[in-house]
């Protein structure tokens, strides 16, 4: 209690100092605003997830920033000034605002190593366009515990590591390499050439969870909260996989069904 | 998307409008404050969960008030003053503010004649002093989605059903009956009369997850966030699970917790 006691006063007195912000922006600490502090972390090296930028903008300072952010793996997005000035909690973004990730990033070879390294079957879950970072941190959370060896989410229309994730995870993104990839499918096959298993999860899928054979090198695909998996992703998957439903509700949270799929594993691999 | 930024927008205006206001107040519509508002509330038979009552207060008909209020089943509890004000939206508390619950409460016979009607050997869950609303939402959406017949509250340091909880339960509040008792050491005792086993979930548990026989009538405990289940309900347990974690940090998210083990319930009931 006395824990949340004072963070809610500290909410309190933040929002009191930028009034005429959106109250909700957990994130404040990743935001970037302005040139010089996009280009000091660009150089410094932190990861940039994404970058919004003036559109129509004939400033070439700006473009050349853009070009940079981008080569270093940034989205870079062009959005009306109106809008940047509504993200601004400092009013002086010169056309610039950026988020940084609160953790650097993985790659996919990060993962098969750390698989290697454990001495089991690879385990990694692939979050196709989740959009609550709780639901990436917990899912983060759930993956360490499980054992699992990495995550896989997409750069765009994903959540990236923000420290919503990282404080969600309660200390599991610390460990669990999480791997951004600009092209989902384009990983799905990089898996399947490695010799790993995609189970996608479907309310109509053909495989029975508890028949799903995730003794071996197995990935788990998560799909997006409202919509579940998107077409191009679910035709990928070798077998999609159906949790018995048996109240009246349709659909489980995101985090609940990695948290089944991923213990089911678990189970399996212990038998 | 589109639905999502909706959302924003209102909360951004709704927080203009009250400006000095805790941002984050997401039960505003569960708030009760002033005496007529309570008093209503009370007689048209809807569920006060939580009465504040200013400290050392010398009215009767204040007094009476919270009789009445305790006589239905909330909580009364003295608060100072200045925290009564600070948690006032309106400035206009009288001495009283109240929490009005999102839902009725149901009572552990409604939670057995369910588990009757369905055929079934009870599947039962209950929370020891979750502080959490989106946790205590998850676990009865999951709970629903995984055809338990109820979930059971305690009536001290737990959420209750506010407007939070019903929200993240995606609808299965309307469907998932949830008892909010004033013991939860009698309500496991009932429980236990009544030929239901009773598995806490701890990491130091003796009884390994999937050893556990979740095939007849069983309750799952599922603990506080921080601080697990209380002592005395940890005594009172049958078995005591411990979930396998393989991983370098040493806990589930209790959310998390209750997926997997009422899964791996629908796992046994189904094979």
């Amino acid at each position: 209690m006395a824990e949340r006691k004072r963070t809610d006063d500290r909410r309190r007195s933040d929002d009191r100092r930028r009034a005429p912000r959106a109250p909700e922006n957990e994130n404040a600490e990743n935001i970037l605003e302005g040139r010089n502090a996009l280009s000091e972390a660009l150089s410094s090296g932190r990861t940039v997830d994404k970058v919004f930028i003036a559109e129509g903008s004939t400033d070439r300072a700006l473009a050349r920033l853009a070009a940079l952010a981008k080569q270093a793996g940034a989205v870079v997005v062009e959005t009306d000034r109106r809008k940047l000035d509504q993200m601004s909690a400092t009013g002086a973004h010169q056309g610039v605002i950026a988020q940084v990730a609160a953790h650097d990033y993985a790659s996919i070879d990060d993962i098969f190593a750390r698989a290697e390294q454990s001495g089991r079957p690879p385990l990694i879950v692939l979050c196709d366009e989740l959009s609550d970072p709780h639901n990436l941190g917990a899912i983060i959370r759930t993956a360490e515990c499980a054992g699992a060896h990495g995550v896989i989410i997409p750069k765009r229309r994903s959540v990236g590591l923000t420290a919503v994730v990282g404080k969600t995870s309660a200390g599991a993104l610390e460990y669990m390499p999480v791997a951004r990839v600009a092209n989902l499918t384009a990983a799905i096959d990089e898996l399947k050439s490695r010799g790993v298993w995609v189970f996608g999860t479907a309310a109509d899928g053909d495989t029975a969870l508890y028949k799903a054979d995730l003794k071996n090198a197995a990935a788990i695909v998560i799909g997006n909260e409202g919509s579940g998996m998107s077409r191009l992703v679910a035709e990928r998957c070798d077998f999609k996989v159906s949790i018995p439903m048996l109240g009246s509700i349709s659909s489980l949270n995101a985090s609940a069904a990695a948290a089944i799929l991923l213990y089911e594993a678990v189970r399996q691999r212990m038998a």
